[in-house]
């Protein structure tokens, strides 16, 4: 059996916190490919790879060393045709990087907006300075992460209504893929599972129904097979 | 032969306007059906459907009437199952809708934006002053066209900007759909083509070469079924 190892970033709770992981980790489910993790804070990550890579997702398998998760992604359809596809060919595969880059990319950056010093209260203490000044210089020019987040329940209802297309699809499909769910599920279910790592405030209205029972339905499907 | 009529939205200069009736166009060209073009003024559609239908697109095929770009969509790819399918199945169907809202529905917003007193100034003379009526009470709060759109061409460098995903898309990909074009291409050409159909500012830039080649290999697809 293949050894195969999932390089994942986790909190001082001890749970996976990139959503780029958590896609990884649909997309091992959905082939069912079991793998074991390898934990890791922000400032393991570089060490880990003697410098190679600086972010996660990383799967290992064998000698094979694939970094980035469209990668990830690509690695696994090709090395195991046999197994249940994630693509049903290649304008499904075209439509569902669509969708990432022009709205799964701007919704990671408004829950960002909200949750950006949950992130570094909940990260692991070795990781709290390093979170802190590399994200308030690369991404805040400089403004705190207190007062990036401050006023977050103010703009929170601009963050939920930008879900109001997946309220409208799934209005029509179970999933957003449609009758199954597809990796655009994962994409956006990975979301939430970050935002679920650490979130001290709820991102979804009580009322939030379309929302909340694809979430229910989604919420299984990754956990049994991993070990964090 | 089955008469089939497109009834659609014409300007002044006799060119079909809808963004949601040069989808359809497009739909119709891929399956390789011909109609009969039944071009109409703004005021003149309630009147052509006896007030039963207030927007086009409307295809009107023997007995049958369909509304709504999506619901005519459906009813081709129900009714011409012989023909080149529109969509491989389920997944990329929901995929494309997904694409509709979550993205084209915006870039359309931000066209209007820049081109809303074009349309009117293109419009046959017995339209305008229904569509500066109708634009500035029902979408600009009462605000005039000529308001809406002043400085336009400080607001193009966003606009431009929020095409982005679609040049990433066309850099890995000859068409938004993949290796062929697929609805989602037809989609956002059914915007560039309405913009077309009006505009005095250029919408791309002289040196976006990712937008003007796709645009290029596109824009001949619809035009040789048509009859306006």
């Amino acid at each position: 059996m293949t050894s195969r190892r999932l390089y994942e970033l986790v909190l001082e709770n001890g749970v996976s916190a990139s959503p780029f992981v958590w896609r990884i980790r649909y997309a091992l489910a959905h082939k069912g490919l079991t793998f074991e993790s390898v934990p890791l804070a922000f400032t393991e990550i570089p060490q880990a790879f003697a410098g190679r890579y600086k972010t996660v997702p990383v799967l290992a398998e064998g000698d094979q060393t694939i970094v980035d998760s469209w990668d990830i992604v690509d690695y696994l359809e090709r090395t195991y045709p046999d197994r249940p596809p994630l693509f049903s060919g290649p304008s499904e595969y075209a439509m569902v990087r669509l969708f990432d880059s022009c709205f799964a990319i701007d919704v990671l950056r408004q829950f960002f907006s909200l949750y950006a010093l949950d992130i570094h209260n909940a990260a692991r203490p070795c990781d709290r300075s390093y979170f802190r000044t590399s994200r308030e210089q690369r991404f805040l020019k400089g403004k705190s992460l207190e007062a990036f987040v401050d006023g977050r329940e103010t703009r929170l209802p601009t963050v939920r209504e930008a879900l109001t297309p997946l309220r409208l699809q799934l209005s029509r499909n179970p999933f957003l893929g449609g009758p199954q769910p597809n990796y655009a599920d994962y994409i956006i279910f990975g979301l939430f599972q970050w935002v679920a790592s650490m979130n001290t405030l709820p991102l979804l209205a009580a009322d939030d129904l379309p929302l909340r029972s694809w979430h229910d339905r989604e919420i299984g499907r990754a956990s049994c097979r991993e070990r964090v």
